[in-house]
């Protein structure tokens, strides 16, 4: 790892030639050199801990300002309960993965001695550009390497100290091993991210690991693909057979189980028939938690009847662009999804129920692609939600919650990805890998085949 | 189909609403659209080919004119012996591949009744930028349609009546068909695509049909994904222990069997130890078939003793850009890699070879991430390249011209790209698929599992 104050494009250069090498060291190198990192952040804590100390009481400073976000600093501490572990720990839990590199997803014959094999590869270079949390270096570093890629690091300027405490102890460690000097990129030099998304010729790939809002900046001012969602807009629909029980579970743990997430639910789409029967029990639940309900005029009618007083006088009104925000807050919009045998204009779905083509309507309309779930007891509408709602997840009788690597089995996650493009979803070791093509031949040469010539067998082969 | 004369973004959204009701078609449907497509076209051969003539009595008075190029004329001929047979098959072998959307690559148990499958699925909103070629519009209508995608079709001026023509038939054929209208929409109003590459909230992959020049300006011009290659510049290396017959077949036909396609050799790496064995024959069969040689110093001085002096005086010297070219015609820029046993400044690269290790160097630095081979005997320095050249295509003992979706066995190919991102190499229906993720619960929610309460299975179940 090198510590750098040479320009943004030295760097990605560096970088590039640095993920050569990488890519061809075989996954013990890798896993020894996490194992080497974890070690030696093991021993050097309390210096670690002395450079977060110092960032923390600027940080707090600036807090007592006002200058800087309460929540912002509770990011930077690392001194919190189990913190400084969990990132060691992440360490060895990436190394511990399976190797996300040399897989076979493909294997043919095309002749007779000519063969042709698909196998996953590293992409190259990875930017990782993210806000506070230090503890963040680490897990990148070591996704980085474990996944073959070269990463340039640029963290933000709240995390200065920590940040270079980490690195200086990551870069000696891996002095020691084979990952080559480079690998890692730190860019500590400020004001250079614009610079660095203009480098597409060495920077494959960035992940912004902060705020929505730097999401959205990096989206705009680059043209290498950016993994990471701007925006987790989460729905909950319940149908018109929803089981109240589920209902009530699902709905509270989307909302409530941690309101900041971007696997939050949002809004929650109600079948105009199940506004007396499901939906009061779901409101009491959400109401005692402290939930605001944002209503539409069907559903606060339905709820002012059915609900205790005290709990209806707390019902609000939903405004017009309450069904495009994303609260991250213990809020949710309630739409009312219409009742109805037949439906005009909408010629582009075609269930046999116009409600749920109504409340998916809705949802491809203005959820932001994240994970949506339907309350039902029936498999078919469940199969035909989850195949028409254009999210990268789709549920039934599940919360949203689960959109989550570690929930999912992938170990670690490098984010969710609501692009439709490379990955999509929570993205694992795999979203750092691509794949090239082998062919092993024996002379072969694309002239000897074709009309009149010899054929290609196409043979699948075993993998 | 719509022929549209709306704005591009009306275009792009209502294409965007098609794509989601195309994602829910069975597979039955959107083959049975190409049924119908291809009957169509096969009963206006007439009527189309009128239209074909016009265009190419315009192009031809721009030929002479000297302002349109012979070749561009040549590409837009449709009567050409078997080009619209081409056409019409290419559509029938498409609808015969399997479905590429549905197909689940992980099914993970996460607990009793909760289940996690990932399927492909469409990507969603196509754009599709080509040149001359006007039977392109059937293909990449056929492509489209069978992955489920909606597609944005902008043909080049030169081709405006055929594609008119072949619009309008194929419309008229969908209209037919469960495929919804919009799914494919041709925008027919003149310098659109700069609006066009700023959609990215509609579109969401870019596919440039075309020389370099526009997918250059493409990839230039926006921040959608965009499949394709701006260049293809191919190596072929002959290592120290090449055989002379094979390293003959093989630069020969990297060279010679379609020196314009992207595909096609344009630089001869030669072990030092072999230029004057193994090069010789390999430069002679060169020569005779007219290709030119630009030579470095060394290889130029070797060849020039081995070879008869007729032969000898064609070599040329080969200039600083040449081994940065893509000549796209009968030329090869010739370099002679040291033979060493130990080298200083290759920091990156750790082979038992450092020569190999060189050769791997100069690729890596100037071929286009293409397709690159090397001709060895030996498996170890084999399989050595293949890892550490970082190309779509890495060859052993094979023609760089296998790199093509049909000799793949893709059936029928989108592109070739050099992205390192989503697909690489020839990108064939799979490349214009995503995937989500489906859980099917039973009230599960995230907030039963954690430490001291539930803990998931995480049990992988069969595809």
């Amino acid at each position: 790892m090198s510590l750098t104050s040479s320009t943004p494009e030295d760097s990605a250069r560096s970088a590039s030639l640095a993920a050569r090498s990488l890519a061809v060291l075989p996954v013990s190198s890798r896993n020894n050199a996490l194992t080497t990192i974890h070690d030696a952040l093991l021993s050097a804590k309390p210096t670690i801990l002395e450079a977060n100390a110092q960032d923390m009481s600027l940080a707090t400073t600036a807090s007592n300002d006002g200058s800087l976000s309460a929540s912002l600093v509770k990011r930077l501490d690392l001194t919190r309960p189990g913190k400084y572990e969990d990132m060691l720990q992440g360490i060895l839990d990436v190394r511990d993965l399976p190797d996300p590199i040399g897989q076979v997803s493909l294997r043919t014959l095309l002749d007779d001695g000519l063969e042709l094999e698909r196998v996953s590869c590293p992409i190259g270079v990875l930017l990782i550009i993210f806000e506070a949390r230090p503890e963040v270096i680490a897990n990148i570093a070591a996704l980085a390497i474990k996944s073959g890629n070269a990463a340039i690091l640029k963290g933000g300027k709240e995390s200065t100290y920590s940040f270079e405490a980490i690195s200086r102890v990551i870069s000696e460690a891996l002095e020691t091993t084979e990952v080559p000097n480079g690998a890692i990129q730190l860019v500590k030099t400020r004001d250079v991210i614009d610079e660095l998304l203009q480098l597409d010729r060495y920077i494959d790939l960035v992940i912004p690991r902060g705020g929505n809002e730097l999401v959205r900046y990096v989206k705009e001012h680059t043209r290498i693909l950016v993994m990471g969602h701007a925006d987790g807009l989460c729905s909950v629909y319940l149908h018109s057979d929803a089981d109240s029980e589920i209902a009530k579970k699902v709905v509270v743990d989307s909302k409530c189980d941690y309101p900041a997430a971007c696997n939050a639910a949002e809004t929650l789409l109600v079948h105009e028939s199940v506004l007396g029967s499901v939906l009061p029990g779901v409101a009491e639940v959400l109401l005692q938690r402290g939930v605001s309900l944002l209503c539409d005029g069907k559903s606060k009618q339905v709820l002012g009847e059915k609900l205790p007083s005290d709990k209806a006088a707390l019902l609000q009104d939903v405004g017009e662009t309450d069904y495009d925000t994303e609260f991250l807050d213990l809020k949710i919009a309630v739409k009312t999804v219409p009742a109805i045998g037949a439906v005009n204009g909408t010629a582009y779905t075609t269930s046999s129920d116009p409600s749920l083509d109504l409340a998916i309507s809705h949802i491809n309309a203005h959820s932001s692609g994240h994970t949506d779930s339907i309350v039902t007891r029936s498999k078919e509408a469940a199969e035909y939600f989850m195949s028409a709602v254009d999210s990268a997840g789709v549920y039934w009788n599940a919360s949203t919650r689960f959109a989550d690597g570690m929930r999912y089995g992938f170990g670690t996650e490098v984010g969710i990805s609501t692009n439709r493009i490379h990955s999509r979803g929570p993205v694992g070791l795999e979203g750092l890998t691509i794949y090239k093509y082998k062919i092993r031949g024996s002379g072969q040469v694309a002239g000897e085949y074709g009309a009149g010539k010899r054929a290609y067998k196409h043979e699948k082969l075993p993998l």
